[in-house]
């Protein structure tokens, strides 16, 4: 298990792989931009000129990819991994897709010998600088603990939520739940300084009552009540809300897949798609405070 | 301040003014019940024939009511106990009302001389009978501190929330934001569950990632998930449906009455609202996961 | 009924008062406003000193006020015009406030012996100046049908909704419901243009079809679809977005009250208010249309 | 233009089918299950023994097939019609599906120098049987003009949307309206009743003022209010909810691919996929009003 393949060398597939790198595995790497390639060649692994030549003779191919047509079309298609690859590695996809392609793409896996995980991640790319990112991974327990070294080199929690897609419904249902209460936080607190109350002092009663959430205790939307956060430097960086409405939509299409409904949630995607329309799609997904903001 | 009238003693009253005889206090208590006011005898309070009695010659004065009318209708009218209390004592109205109407009496009550605080609770029948009561209040800081002996033989936790009506607004928050990460966490388990995921598997994964929250780690709406929850005894006990729907209401007028918007706060309100239509107000409020329950 | 008592001369108020004058009808006017009242002045009208002697030795008093405060205070306050009228006559208010306060007001008059009706209008400054307004009416019919030409003198279209109040419920549930397809239309139209297709085409066929309403047909909401509606002049003139607004919360008081549920009306309601917070409360409703416009 | 294959026969397809062979078409049948084929054969269609055989040969061909999968296989497959149709017939798909799909199939048509029309339908099973259904239709004039008199034997109205899938666009838009307004008009109704109004008075007068809508004119979903309605036999027959909340999905895709918000659609979706969820998906789409019947 010390030969890496990797593919998708983007702002979450670079560091993942240094770390890789650094944690003593020797990596075989692609994509499409030279820029990163480069930067993963002076670190020691090799560059490969084409995915399939990234995916030869390695004992695990990690893919980190920006959508499911993405990954659908880099295995399933006729020149694709899965019918060219040589060794039948171990594949662990880190792109958060629809539940469907990963099952999808697990299945066709399967039929050429192929083990395959689905792992998503969640920690944005600070955590996949500090190897601290959080895996949800779905695909067979047995799999997992073979390849459970590989995560722990480039993440803190590693999770098995179930069967192959498993992971990305799990990573789909954290992060609807996430925007639902990003969003009822920033509206909590603006009602609050609306009706005259400190925002801060607001957030310290809240986050030790029954309102208490992650977004209100360690990534709080309101400027000036927490430093080190986006909304403390006008929410540049982090987690964007074009990457968020992405998520949401991911969320709805396993709504309707699976004939549930979310009220709660569909609302969220349609105010993040309302704030990316209205300009912000590159902030911070906190930013959705603004959208309260202002009285009429 | 060892002298204490206490007024209303409902589910959340009587077992407030039960702690404070135990804690040594010298209590005449008042209540259009005969039986809860027994109850007070037998534990050593004094029991009056009017609610102006309760009122006369005590160092602070706590009422206990379910609404703004009640609250306004005591202390406001021709007959009430501004206007006829002999002694001026500290008030402390721990009823969860409007804060205009909190204001309102307050600035009366200052017309009066009367010093007064809003204090409404939260931490239920269970906190109120342990003694553990969560304290949110608005008004003067030195009027706090001189009478917090009072409240901490009450509750656990005391904030200081702003001035009159602050301590109703920060409340008003705290549940509508509670609201909101209640049905959102029905919501994303429901999801996951029709999408093939454990509820026990998926509360453990979100509440070690960012869709942590009160209303998933402490309080799980999902049945089995969780024991010693109202989830695990059929939604019986806990914070009741209509209530939740009573405070939701209020965070509407406060979002009407300030001129802000609540989206998420207004779409959780009318999912109570439908879940009380359809006979489930008596139930404990995270009983809305069953609106979501089912498939089509 | 030929002395007519008139107060409340705003842009509602003023062209209603003219219309009375015109078709003959002797009138006492009263505003705070020296200027319209100086043009009922020109046109034949008596311009009173005081709301009680606008009131007195009138056969029919109309009232036109911006809100259920001011409605309450003119009527029911010791000082105020049910104490202090003379001669009884039939009192119409033409305010669109809430119906409890139509039917708190309505219950005093009973009291004194006054009849009264809640005869909130539809149509517009346009309407009101051409005499083509909506009446909805709630109270006894028989009172109704005694005033049925003074009304004729105004408006178009009486309508009865039924008992005291009726007349402000039925026109909050028109309102909610305009606003819910006004908004739904706007949604529409930009999802169809967004999809490639032409706005006038779309509404062609969507007025022909099931989707169609009163907003795509009359007032249409997209820029260019159709002359002489708001749309057509970067939204100015017509029924402002804050009217909407205060409007919809009527309606929310309304669904609170009644312990109803009415969840796209509360969204509605949260869009416009929203729209609001957004620097549009001027611009007339179908401006909703500039939330959902631009893409991410 | 009087050889016309037709391929699938359900509910809508067999009737339309069936007044073409009544206005003299000579028709070429297929579906899968025989009792509809039976009685085309009876009416003296040709039964064929698979779609192919069904597309040969013929001036037109026409599908109405469930869903976008379906479509897809149809036309698309390497055994697809696309491929193996002998004569180049004009297409016509009148399924309702996601105008990426028709714009697929019929790009791939293009290719294979086949003229295709997307043509939708609404009006149900007794404007199909009646020959009174709606078409709503995308791709180029021209053709649309040479099928006319084809489209004029099934159906009232004919209008052309715009390019390939602009007819499925439309129809989208114009259900996803429809769905807003059905739901809208539900809730204001209740909100009449609960607070006193007769359901019949209130929907006569919002049908004379700007609240108007089809829903309300047309459809009332109210019990009692009007004859001949689904509302009046207990919400059988009409629109099935689980067709509407299908074409629901189609909006969200539709809003979703192309970065639009539809928030008020959302909710619409929301609440139609709970009810169906609630036991109501065969009941006709008037059966919301069932969502917010009753008082908490």
């Amino acid at each position: 298990m010390k030969k890496i393949g990797f593919i998708g060398l983007g702002n979450m597939g670079k560091p993942m792989a240094l770390n890789l790198v650094k944690k003593g595995y020797s990596l075989k790497v692609f994509d499409l931009q030279p820029a990163p390639t480069e930067e993963l060649k002076a670190a020691g692994a090799e560059v490969m000129a084409s995915a399939i030549d990234a995916g030869n003779d390695v004992d695990v191919l990690i893919t980190m990819l920006p959508s499911s047509p993405h990954v659908e079309a880099l295995y399933l298609s006729d020149t694709g991994l899965l019918a060219h690859t040589a060794g039948k590695p171990i594949v662990i996809d880190c792109s958060t897709i629809a539940p469907e392609s990963a099952r999808k793409v697990a299945k066709a896996a399967q039929q050429f010998g192929i083990p395959m995980l689905d792992a998503p991640v969640s920690g944005g790319t600070a955590g996949a600088e500090a190897g601290t990112l959080t895996f949800i991974i779905g695909g067979d327990a047995t799999i997992l603990e073979r390849t459970r070294p590989i995560f722990e080199a480039m993440g803190k929690n590693i999770f098995h939520a179930g069967n192959n897609g498993a992971g990305q419904v799990a990573k789909i249902c954290n992060n609807m739940l996430l925007a639902i209460h990003m969003a009822g936080t920033a509206e909590a607190l603006q009602l609050g300084v609306n009706n005259g109350l400190d925002a801060s002092v607001l957030s310290e009663i809240m986050s030790k009552s029954s309102g208490r959430n992650w977004s209100l205790e360690l990534y709080n939307p309101y400027p000036g009540v927490m430093e080190n956060v986006p909304a403390s430097r006008g929410y540049q960086g982090g987690f964007m809300c074009e990457l968020m409405n992405k998520d949401l939509g991911l969320a709805m299409e396993a709504m309707m897949h699976s004939k549930s409904t979310s009220p709660m949630g569909a609302l969220a995607k349609s105010l993040y798609a309302m704030h990316c329309n209205n300009g912000h799609s590159k902030e911070d997904f906190s930013s959705i405070q603004k959208l309260y903001s202002g009285k009429s």
